[in-house]
């Protein structure tokens, strides 16, 4: 079965392929969620969340996690390495929220006794379902692929928790996404934002991420942005 | 979190509690699919899945397999070891069938290259979710009692699916429940019958299996007791 993906043009993002291994990432201003059934348009999200996962993956570099950021490339766009992307999303939960509840007889809020880590095969077609070691291997990817991506993904959980704590923010959970390099290595791709994680305020339990436009809980350009200022200490530019 | 379940009767048999540790399994008539939303009763099938599970737990037990089985009690009752069951349905796969569909990009009646395992939550409400080692956890079962149960699996499916072979039956699919006997033992427990089987003719692909129920392929009764001939060489009495 052939395994990896050359997606040029996502739901959030555009692949631009440079030349020596790399790309330019660039972030949109729309919005999905429901498997793309809410749609929306938020301007200045793409350069948020542009901003947002350059921010974290440094933070995460310099904790020793390999990541595919290079630089950012100004407004809504990063540099990084090229990579052949996993079909996988690889999702680590702290707290209960979102599809956890359908699963575990817990309630929203919960905090777990350890992190939870969830694996769901990225098929638009199949609605991304979840998956486990078995279902993996017969999509091609060795059990000790997993293995890294799942000890890459607990390591990024305690630094980025750490830091978020820090800030007076709740890492409830979060999903990455890993790609194979020229060399072959497992490095860490995508992005880290306020999309693809749910961030509480520790005191108000306020959402300061994507369940705000999933749930009408709000304006998401301004938690976005309330985000970012927590993290970077600046206000928007 | 309390993982152990006492149940004395769930859509498909009885337990009647005996002293000295052991209990009367009691077969119903009674068929349910998709969760309890499809329904019917046939005379007859109690007693063909215990028949056809005493048959199948004696083949294990002749290979190895640690199982409750002790021994049949007329009619549709077995007597079994009494279990503390874990609430988890444990399903191995060799070829592509029923929700599997949902999860790969495989049509039905591919074979996988090697078995798949997969752990299914036994909750109603939630509708048996599937779950992995880390939800397992927090259910309060350890990664050692998972990877015995798994094991097992692997080696049932070994035994089971050459034992169908010779009677020109294919094993697509199958799901086992365990539980723990009073020296803390994991021991194979429930039924291994055309109810939590799915057994395909090897010549013709017919389903002999509840999968004639569910998709209305036929008369149920003459598809299980087709199966019990040609496993057991008698025909009904
Ligand atoms: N470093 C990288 N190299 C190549 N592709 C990448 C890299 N990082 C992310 N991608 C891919 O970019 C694509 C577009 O992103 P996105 O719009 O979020 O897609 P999706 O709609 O699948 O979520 C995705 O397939 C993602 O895996
Ligand atoms: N050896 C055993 N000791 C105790 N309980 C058992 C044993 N074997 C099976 N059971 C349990 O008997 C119950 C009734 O079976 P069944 O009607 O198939 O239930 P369900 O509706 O949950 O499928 C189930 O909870 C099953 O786990
Ligand atoms: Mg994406
Ligand atoms: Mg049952």
């Amino acid at each position: 079965m052939v395994i990896f993906v050359d997606v040029y043009e996502g739901k959030a993002k555009k692949v631009i392929p440079l030349d020596d291994g790399k790309a330019i990432l660039e972030f949109k201003d729309d919005a999905t969620a429901f498997n793309g059934e809410k749609k929306g348009r938020f301007r200045g999200k793409g350069w948020l969340n542009a901003q947002i996962s350059a921010h974290l993956f440094r933070v995460l570099e310099e904790n020793g996690i390999k990541t595919h950021f290079i630089g950012v490339a100004g407004d809504n766009r990063l540099i990084v390495e090229r990579l052949k992307m996993y079909p996988l999303e690889v999702v680590v939960r702290n707290v209960v929220a979102g599809s956890l509840k359908k699963r575990l007889p817990l309630t929203e809020g919960t905090e777990l006794p350890e992190p939870i880590v969830e694996l769901y095969y990225k098929d638009d077609s199949l609605g991304d379902p979840m998956i486990n070691q078995y279902h993996a291997k017969v999509l091609g990817i060795s059990e000790i692929e997993l293995k890294e991506m799942e000890s890459i993904a607990l390591r990024v959980n305690e630094i980025l928790r750490k830091y978020f704590k820090e800030k007076g923010i709740i890492l409830v959970d979060f999903k990455l996404e890993f790609g194979k390099n020229s060399r072959g290595e497992i490095v860490l791709g995508d992005e880290i934002s306020p999309d693809t994680c749910r961030f509480w305020d520790a005191e108000t339990k306020e959402s300061l991420d994507k369940d705000v436009f999933r749930f009408d809980r709000g304006d998401l350009l301004s938690a976005y942005e309330r985000l970012y200022e927590r993290i970077t200490g600046d206000s928007r530019s």
